[in-house]
């Protein structure tokens, strides 16, 4: 087995020197947050990641969670590390201070949160789809929902689930069927089943607070005549007390790939009458009301993609240590030696530990750009930082978790044959990591939300003004000499020429033919990924050369930072141009066979 | 779940239009193979796979071998399969005539072992080990062991078993430990345990051939003290029959991320006085007898990942086909439409199956050559043929692997949120590829033998040849001025050029710093495998056009060979400068870091 300890040293750099820590706290409403509390934060979260749900990880996986007879059973040890997590006031960290939350920005809360899904992705999944409930019932929730449901679901005391899927709606939400029906009193009846439902049951909490998209009876065809529904598991009263079990149903829970902790249910709502629920917002609007959150929910499952990368490195280094091999490259008859010596071992290190830094980078920054967008106090300022991340969201999600499966295999690979054996525990990551790059939008669905809304709508606006805040690093490279700092360079500035050339070709074919932009639409986000976190491991480079050269300790760990730069320039910035080509290039071979030719 | 059928049509393309059945056929012993002989076969192999085995693919995972009390017992359905299989005289095709074989081309075998692995990859490892034992006795066996195990291995009424690694020797075989005490009678007692033993333990048959690497008394250290004996797990009289149960019990199985039918053993040998064997050839000379067998277990692992990337293919597209979801790209409130009609999906489907075609082309290619370097009349011929195969084994090994890995996790995200569920059967496909890039030597295993053995020691000779093979082909793509060959020929030039550059990189770098010649190793055996495949491809689209333009029939299956090219071109091609990039420049950042720095 694995321990797990974050790596605070990394998220504390990248917090300060690359996503503008102190401006971040320097903003409106944050005043209270001091780098004294931040790093009290990060080593309590640490320890309680380290010390309650990483050990909890294994066995969670090993045990699953269990249906009989439509109740759920979690993992021993679940229900009192949750019992912790809640009591310790984890649930509220991101959560309005009006409604019992703390308030803290979401560049503090992403990095605990990062150590949540590093520790024990399973569990993670809870309070990640609580809050994501929270935050639909703040933003579109009436007073009388609000008072009813936010107290106890920011304690912790109950949990939230989102019911979008449906057997025959998964991408396509246009599809849903589940309907709801007006009553007399203002309630409405839902019947219908929802599929792939997330802690949809579980024995954790008392009770679960169900949003649930469904259409009522008049309801226009398609995206815009879906309403959304909260719909609890025990109905309750004005008081807030319990009642009566409602009539949702858990029929089943699948048996997947990986996550087996994190219960994925199938739920059945009006099997006996109907489930009582009341409408959230307007009529029509639920699926409005979705895309709202969205962004916060792909944010969080792109930061599943960077904690598994973490985890799956930490986890591959303590077995290159450890593990005794062979003897060193060109070292004949030499002292056997543990695996990190051997050339292509270290390769595997570095391309896991340089994209995960990459990554990380490129997220924290996102999450201290979405600060400013909610909090600065310069309404310009608000609108360009929100147009960066609506521009970087579907990157931060396909990207991440597109990376962290080639991570967690590249992990598996540095254990051979042992990496194949489930005691190991790293192919778990495996397992664990394929699922992100499907749920909360496929790839694919990212993909074309990237070059679609975020980047044809505007005319290349957004990723222009991005493009140009790389070219400015570029420049700052060009006055080093020092070896890794031009290989860096000369890979930025060819990763740079390669994502114009592809945005060129989209701006140029996405009104005209958009099946054609849309075959590119992948490898462009692959493309973008790479070079966005290139460009900010170059930055890190930068900013460590700085440190070093003003004698501010901790050489090695900056003097790493630069390696990591250069290892990822040449090693995976070196993809571009073959990404931009395929941009530009691809479309015919992939549309030209007939269906029946496949 | 998924069906599967041989792809009849493809295999006797590849066969014929690019790996020269027609030469192999008039090869020395192969007169009585005939074309239609050929089809026969496949036909054949082809009901039995898909009727018999494939059947048994998930739910032998699912059961998975089970272990009690020393005793394997696999899943359901597996000894009636295997007893088919065995009485089918499928055991026997590539064997030796003199030993009850059936001498079969390697051209053709490959076929039919793709298929097995296709249609289940676990049960295809019980008669693929029992092969290469046959292979060692046949080789290096006395007449007297020939004699008492080679008729029962051949007819598949016992099986083989492989026993090198040890706890503390998995790719390092000189660390092998298990020792072997000469007896007064002749024999040898032998003493030690051997993990990852594939079908070591079985109910499949009444006995199980054990080739084991152990030490004399006297040997050596390392690789040159190293001796291969044969030990029954029942022992055997002159006469044959089955005796007392030999001292070696199976102690344990893995419990693995996929294969989970095939029984992962752990042997003890002599914890009750010690293991009978006999000497299989010269003492000290074991190591050098599983090399002459490596060419064979390497290309047959290479197989399962051309097997399993067919297999995962067929059943994305049979799911692309009948799911329904969305409507087509740029058509608004059109009707729904099966998700093959969406661009990225195609473009998945589209890699999945080129990839597919420029793996079964490239090893059949090789499996032809194989052919030329036993058979040929003339020993210039076998010599060439032999170089290219020590070439392009490592390549078949590690490339075909790795993509297959790529290409079921691909199989996966063609299904969505199904792919994460078990039931559907797509995970099964990645968990059982998982392993092929692992065992039989690792892709860096493969990769540094590639460098060093196959490109290093010959000063670049046979590489060479191979470049120029590929040259002429560019070139006679160069008169055609359509579209799609434009494109493969410009993605085949600088495909060319990327392996001229790398491969100038390892020989400069190779003998002065093998450490740095060896980070490049993995990324340059991706790169030429990469280009191999689209050389392969390069060919069997200009083979089409011939077709096409002679009129012979069969249009949609030609014009689909040129577009399949077409896009390996655009997609897959566009990789390979990077690559190079990579190899040549990508020592310094991987090599810089302390161990402590990690």
């Amino acid at each position: 087995m694995s321990n797990y300890s974050a790596p605070l040293r990394d998220m504390q750099f990248v917090m300060r020197d690359l996503a503008g820590l102190d401006e971040v706290t320097r903003l409106p409403g944050n005043e209270d947050v001091t780098p004294d509390l931040v790093d009290a934060i990060l080593e309590e979260a640490d320890k309680f990641a380290a010390g309650v749900l990483a050990p909890l990880n294994r066995s969670g996986d090993q045990h699953g969670a269990r249906w009989h007879d439509g109740e759920v059973t979690t993992a021993p040890g679940w229900k009192e590390a949750y019992r912790q997590f809640a009591e310790s006031g984890w649930t509220a960290i991101a959560c309005d201070p009006q409604h019992g939350g703390q308030g803290l920005p979401k560049l503090v809360s992403t990095a605990v949160m990062e150590m949540w899904k590093s520790a024990n992705m399973a569990f993670s999944l809870c309070p990640m789809l609580t809050t994501g409930a929270i935050e639909a019932l703040l933003l579109c929730g009436s007073d009388a929902q609000k008072a009813m449901y936010l107290p106890k679901m920011v304690a912790g005391e109950w949990t939230g689930t989102m019911n979008l899927t449906e057997p025959q709606a998964g991408s396509d939400l246009a599809a849903v069927r589940t309907r709801a029906e007006p009553q007399a009193d203002g309630s409405y009846r839902l019947f219908g089943q929802k599929i792939f439902i997330t802690y949809g049951e579980h024995d954790l909490t008392d009770n679960i607070v169900h949003l649930v998209l469904a259409r009522l009876p008049d309801a226009p065809e398609g995206v815009k005549g879906i309403s959304l529904f909260v719909v609890p598991k025990y109905l309750v009263d004005a008081g807030g007390n319990l009642g009566a079990h409602n009539d949702v149903r858990c029929v089943s829970i699948e048996h997947k790939l990986g996550i087996h902790a994190s219960p994925t249910c199938v739920l059945a709502f009006g099997d006996q009458g109907g489930a009582t629920g009341t409408l959230v917002g307007e009529p029509n609007r639920g699926l409005e009301y979705m895309f709202i959150m969205m962004n916060e929910a792909r944010f969080a499952v792109g930061m599943e993609g960077l904690a598994l990368s973490e985890r799956a490195y930490q986890h591959a280094l303590q077995y290159a240590r450890e593990r005794v091999q062979g003897t060193e490259a060109g070292v004949r008859g030499g002292p056997k030696v543990s695996i990190i010596r051997h050339p292509d071992v270290r390769r595997m290190l570095m391309s896991m530990k340089s994209q995960t830094e990459a990554m990380r980078a490129l997220a924290y920054v996102v999450a201290a750009e979405t600060d400013k967008a909610h909090r600065h106090a310069d309404a310009q300022q608000r609108a360009h930082s929100q147009v960066f991340v609506d521009l970087m969201i579907p990157v931060v999600k396909g990207w991440l978790t597109e990376n962290a499966f080639e991570i967690a295999s590249t992990g598996v690979q540095v254990h051979g044959g042992m990496g194949f054996i489930e005691e190991t525990g790293a192919a778990q990551h495996l397992r664990d990591a394929r699922i992100t790059s499907i749920y909360e939008g496929t790839t694919a669905i990212q993909a074309n939300d990237l070059i679609g809304r975020k980047i044809a709508r505007d005319g290349g606006a957004a990723i222009g003004a991005v493009v140009r805040q790389m070219g400015a690093v570029e420049t700052e490279l060009g006055v080093i000499g020092d070896e890794p700092f031009v290989a860096i360079r000369r890979a930025l500035g060819s990763g740079i020429a390669a994502v114009e050339e592809a945005v060129a070709y989209i701006l140029a074919t996405y009104d005209r033919d958009i099946k054609a932009a849309s075959v590119g639409a992948v490898p462009f986000l692959r493309l973008l990924g790479i070079v966005a976190g290139g460009w900010q491991l170059a930055r890190a480079a930068l900013a460590a050369r700085r440190r070093l050269e003003a004698g501010e300790g901790e050489a090695d760990f900056y003097r790493a930072k630069i390696v990591s730069a250069r290892f990822y320039a040449d090693h995976v910035m070196a993809q571009a141009p073959g990404l931009a080509y395929t941009v530009v290039n691809g479309a015919a071979g992939a549309l030209e066979l007939d269906d029946t030719q496949f």
